[in-house]
């Protein structure tokens, strides 16, 4: 490691026992950001809505200039502008993303890294190419096993400087709903999006849809780098290789129900009856059920759960009733689906906060 | 106070010397998002990377049962539609916001409330009808001294149930620049940005530009709710009346040269020729200066500012270059304004956190 990049970079560690969250931490929040989660009413989340994460700087991309090239283990090379990708057949998906890192800042002892709570989702409509048939034009040889994704962010991560990059077996690759997307929501990218143009793969954590992108390369070995090999693995202790993360675990939400304080956001309603909705979703298999509790988890009674709508990939919607009365309560909704993932009353901790599906929980206040 | 409502709020306080952020803050930093720096670039902030405070819940309107109320002292009230609005003669202005509490988190000690750094910044081009002509539509009484704002969102805070409410007195609502906004960008309102209307008050920090407009009610004695009488005000201790927060200090921000470290954003320069640039604005007057340090602030000199282009309520570019030599340096960024008001050193405290346009300084490492 370069001495001098080392002292940019702090190592991984974990918050002490009473440890307030670090102006390391707030700065990551204060660029990165969650889904407001009364945001959660819309079926495709409103631009600037959606949760958004970006490793280093957003990379400012002249469509003009760009080209992706496909390169490694092909019997072609290719080298794509905008234009040649918008003139090929396109598919649009309905995608639910969400942070590997989701959950994290609930987790004691709480990993040191991106602070989320529980709100790092969104849902977005993605148009762009299957990245089979990009794969099927270039001719894939034999013995490939991954393809290798590089994005135009670069910067440094634990003394490793790097452009962002992810290696995605080759399998899931060629899966049907996997795209190389240049418009969101009916519109060119975002530039916080991954701007001219974003891998999408349905159903995997958001580290996988590498944004920005400028390179595909078929490779004949598992691929290392460093996002692989280092960062997105779940760990007890520093010195286990892991394992890697990859498809989202079930989880449900809740529309926080009636009005917040604006310094705590706790919620206050008044007595009598209160519609409770929100969405949920797995990346693993089709979710099964949805279940609420008003007490804090003691008991559940299931939530009526819409049906995809043809839409696999994103959330669904669920409600239930509640007759609230006066007092303190606390609401707590789950998931779970056809694969028989669940969701842990605490989160399942490992060192790098990834994956922790926990129970959503809402404190309320019903006035008297 | 209703005590219950007492219940989920908490009173106003500073933080201990050595205390990390709450979890408070930081579910209030996970929603509400500051402009990532590098964002600075853009003339206009893109749809997303706007900085955005909201008080409450994001209200959910249906604009077509959605009407606004102009009341209070003038001659004929009024109940406008959105499409009254629309057919009435346009205007739209850049105007660069702020959020009044921006550079909070960086005041010790931290009074604890929306933890903002420096990012709580956007430009936008807003579209709508100016206020003076729906004020004379209804004809203003020769008593009226304010024009109060309700917004469709609601909450508690410090105790109080309220619908979000400011006066704004009426000179400075009859101007010229001042909005009844209902497209942000050439699009309609996004949800979180005030849709379907919104007050846009060129010139003053953002609790001024009221969101989700229902109601405008022309007034004979000033205005004495919560956000005018308690909450916007800058004082140095908790028992003086302060005074109200209103236009916009100069401010400078550096777009963060090079690559950052993911954790630590810390930036990372090779040696050489550097450009510096970012963007600077003052609501009080024109600036007359930017000065750029790369000592820390020991020395500064000019840095060449853009002229305005015709839009005096938006930042404006400026740009410096800096010989980049290995080793570690500070580099800072401030600016002045036609009025005499510049950038302190430290921020000037005040209990509320408010209006604290201290210098902007960003650590960069160059390698050798």
């Amino acid at each position: 490691m370069d001495p001098q990049l080392a002292d940019v970079s702090l190592p991984a560690r974990l918050a002490g026992d009473d440890e307030g969250i670090t102006m390391e931490e707030l700065a990551l929040a204060a660029r990165n950001h969650g889904l407001p989660l009364e945001a959660l009413r819309h079926d495709v989340t409103p631009p600037g809505l959606h949760y958004l994460l970006v490793h280093y700087d957003i990379p400012d991309l002249d469509p003009a200039d760009w080209r992706l090239a496909v390169t490694g283990r092909v019997g072609t090379s290719l080298e794509l502008s905008l234009d040649d990708l918008r003139a090929r057949p396109a598919t649009t998906v309905r995608v639910t993303m969400e942070c590997a890192g989701n959950g994290r800042a609930l987790l004691r002892p709480r990993p040191v890294s991106q602070p989320w709570l529980v709100e790092a989702v969104g849902t977005a409509e993605w148009t762009g190419v299957p990245l089979r048939s990009v794969l099927e034009k270039a001719g894939v040889d034999a013995g490939a096993v991954e393809v290798v994704f590089t994005g135009a962010d670069h910067g440094v991560e634990r003394g490793v400087e790097q452009d962002y990059q992810r290696g995605l077996p080759l399998g899931d690759a060629l899966r049907d709903e996997v795209l190389l997307a240049y418009a969101m929501n009916g519109a060119p990218l975002p530039p916080q999006h991954g701007f001219p143009l974003r891998l999408v793969v349905p159903g995997w954590y958001g580290m996988a849809h590498v944004k920005w992108l400028t390179s595909i390369e078929v490779v004949d070995t598992p691929f290392r780098g460093f996002q692989n090999a280092v960062a997105y693995r779940t760990r007890q202790s520093a010195d286990e290789p892991g394992e890697p993360v990859s498809r989202i675990l079930p989880r449900a939400l809740l529309v926080p129900p009636g009005f917040p304080d604006f310094q705590t956001r706790r919620r206050v309603v008044r007595p009598g009856r209160v519609e409770l909705t929100g969405r949920a979703w797995s990346g693993r298999a089709p979710l099964t059920a949805v279940e609420v509790s008003t007490d804090d988890g003691r008991t559940f009674s299931p939530a009526v759960l819409d049906p995809d709508g043809g839409h696999r990939w994103a959330w669904r919607r669920w409600h239930a009733t509640w007759e609230a009365t006066p007092g303190q309560h606390t609401l707590a909704v789950r998931a779970c689906d056809a694969e028989g993932n669940t969701q842990p009353d605490d989160g399942a901790w490992n060192r790098g906060g990834f994956a922790n599906n926990l129970v959503h929980r809402v404190p309320v206040v019903c006035l008297s």
